[in-house]
């Protein structure tokens, strides 16, 4: 089989050094080229901690794809940059895998007309992180069959709002499945205020803080005599990496404009 | 809205028992009779624990479906009985709920013809523990995402055998989606001998059993940086009831024949 | 080695019920006789589900250790009923194991100084859960080397308190050697109000309230780089009876009084 | 209070640039110099990623000593620099934290002997992550009051051996409280070969093994209808930190010699 020929923008940053990582360490991938605004003309292994990968550097996006065959295109820097590349990428008739959460509605129908023109596969994610995904449809499911259910997410200490952003995600999605009804006794009462968490259409969340602790949650649903938990326990950045690798395999066999790694997991 | 009115075999029986009190506590069903072959005529309140039910006894489901109006019939016997009841009550146009391991192949075959026929809805379930099944259905799902995977069952120490049945109908679920693939370091050496568990195509299975414990299993599945965790914990028997209450309820809406509970759960 | 003979009081209560099982299952330890107010004069096997023990039953307790000898008397009843038989119980020189939390200050010191004059062991507990005892041990010693403490407990969903007694005792345990300190972000915020939880010295803690769930605590230390978690899981009632064992091995062996069971836990 | 002056050898490496940013970090402590073979005479901020301190490099300990007046010293590095520098910070009356494995029994005996006519503290520690040896002492504890334990021990899928040092070290240390004794059903059966995982004198030690895990440890303990659970969960190579600083701290006011950090943590 074919490789599949990527290029990745933003080789240098957080995001963009691990994908260049996975993708070099991915049968059946391959990189084509990076994109870099500082280093135009250089080669991948002059800039940055890739001492073993020559491909090269462009500045701009239409002198890459006029100069390298590619498939794929993988952006994971800023919205601005996002929606330019994937707009020259899909003109150059390759699949955009883009992940952010800043597009506009009119920049996502914009992306949305064009792969109905272009008639190839394009990939605009929020989240790439598969786990998380995962407990967030499985608790919409499971809240099918069991109306009883709280949220614990555990963070590092560092973190400054709580409940976190993917609790409150995954309680909305919870809430389009369960009907609101306040849980727990229905005369109980807190001995020391906010013992029971906060209230979300009458389910709870709660918020642990810890030193050492990086990014968790449980989904905790209780019927008589079960328990059902859903937990995902993130260690670090490079979680990512898998959702990235689905939605490059998946941006390839369809031609149709995906927002959201959800829409392509079954 | 009108309840459902429900006949339920074996009234005396640990799982009997128990189904007559979740009838008589879920809003929308309605016990109509029992069916025990002991104690033909009497009432239910002078033959087991429940002193407010009058519903009537009856020994034979024939005289008993031309007595009494019913909607449904429960049967969590034994498969001979199981097997008679649900073509009576078929031809009755009642329809069958019956939890059974144990019809064989020609019987299901038989049951089916008759629901076809007569175009009301039948539900045959070797388990009924809505939790379990969740999560065993959730592993296979996560299976298509996460090649690495571990079982870890846990049962109190009475248990004779290792691994427990769910661990092994999950980790055959999870095959279906799962490549076959040896887990862990290649060259990994275990010091103690079964340090590493059961291999079953190259996942494996931890059996863990301890005085306290009851039935839990916990599907743990890795990739870089991140885990997903699928836990099930069963207290008590009763765990059943609501698997039960969710085929009682699907069935008055299907006109299907339907082996497993798992095919009514989306 | 000479078995250790045993009265309990209340064998058709529902601790007594256990304690009667429990004595007759371990080896070493010897039924002598029972005191239950209503049947003087019988046997045990007459009055209840103990089919296969004749140890006659007394309604007064020096009745009872005038004609059988006995080295220890359990009493899991009620306070004024407890004290009594301790009372009694010592100046036959039986060694009381009793389970309360209803005793005065003067009850206490009046049974102190009896033991002193007798020689021999006592024990008196509000709590038998050996393993609930040892969590909140640990966590104390735990809050020398973590500063950072968060307590989740987890009950059924008919629990009126939150907090519970038994997470309340943890926290107050743990502030004898934790400073008290705000934890998590000084500037974090709750956008769903009691998120994070009660608030005890700084330290937070949660309680989950879900159907199905039984009686369940962590208690959750984190530093940088690592969690320690210490949990209890209580299942059954039947989880009281090794703390009531251990009592009874160690009354023998002591000759004073102990208020409490984490005082004769090493 | 004055400060404690500390001295660090190999600030370079993995475990001495985390010590010298934990020194830097932590009120009371305070750099006096760092020991570098390969940098004599340069100042920190040149050598290093430590841009705000400039302290004094020294290749020879000698050296340092006679220049900066310290009360510690912390090294991490290999066994031969551990004791060479060991045996000279205690000539020169600096009290030593030095983590290895690598000492022999004359190694240390010298050492004892030096400590004992110096009369000031010494502490040799093969480990310093405290949540993992609070863990295995719990453990031991725990085994006194229940007889039956399992162990989960879970790490990334690079790990070669099963199970881990960390498992058969807490297994010993329980062993010395628990009569040895087979576990589980004794007609228990395996229908998968290794499912009960791997036998230490009756108790049973599981090893997971997963891509995302990094090092993990359940000890279970499980008795009639309880069950009570120890968890350590190391993220990173930072959780050893505590445990330095821990050992700085004691370090200054015994006077005596400490092999092992979990005799000084009661």
């Amino acid at each position: 089989m074919e490789k599949i020929r990527i290029v990745i923008a933003g080789p240098r940053g957080r995001m963009g050094s691990e994908a260049v990582r996975m993708v070099e360490e991915t049968p059946g991938f391959e990189l084509a080229a990076v994109l870099d605004r500082k280093n135009n003309g250089r080669k991948l292994n002059e800039i940055g901690p890739f001492q073993e990968s020559d491909v090269p550097v462009f500045a701009d996006i239409e002198d890459c794809l006029q100069s390298v065959k590619a498939d794929v295109l993988i952006d994971l820097t800023v919205p601005e940059a996002g929606m330019h590349h994937a707009r020259i990428a899909l003109s150059y008739n390759v699949r955009p895998v883009v992940g952010t959460t800043g597009f506009s509605q009119e920049e996502l129908d914009e992306l949305k007309e064009l792969v109905r023109e272009k008639g190839i596969g394009c990939i605009i994610a929020p989240n790439f992180a598969i786990g998380a995904i995962l407990m967030m449809k499985f608790a919409k499911m499971a809240a099918k069959y069991f109306q009883d259910v709280e949220i614990i997410e555990m963070h590092h200490d560092r973190k400054l709002d709580a409940p976190s952003g993917t609790a409150l995600k995954t309680a909305q999605m919870i809430s389009e499945e369960r009907r609101k009804q306040k849980q727990g006794h229905p005369e109980e009462k807190e001995t020391l205020k906010g013992a029971r968490g906060a209230d979300y259409e009458g389910m709870r969340i709660h918020s642990v803080r810890l030193p050492g602790l990086i990014a968790h949650q449980e989904v905790l649903f209780g019927s008589v005599g079960q328990t059902l938990t859903l937990r995902h326990d993130s260690y670090t950045r490079t979680s990512f990496m898998s959702g990235v690798k689905t939605a490059v395999e998946t941006v390839m066999k369809i031609d149709t404009f995906v927002y959201g790694l959800e829409n392509i997991m079954e």
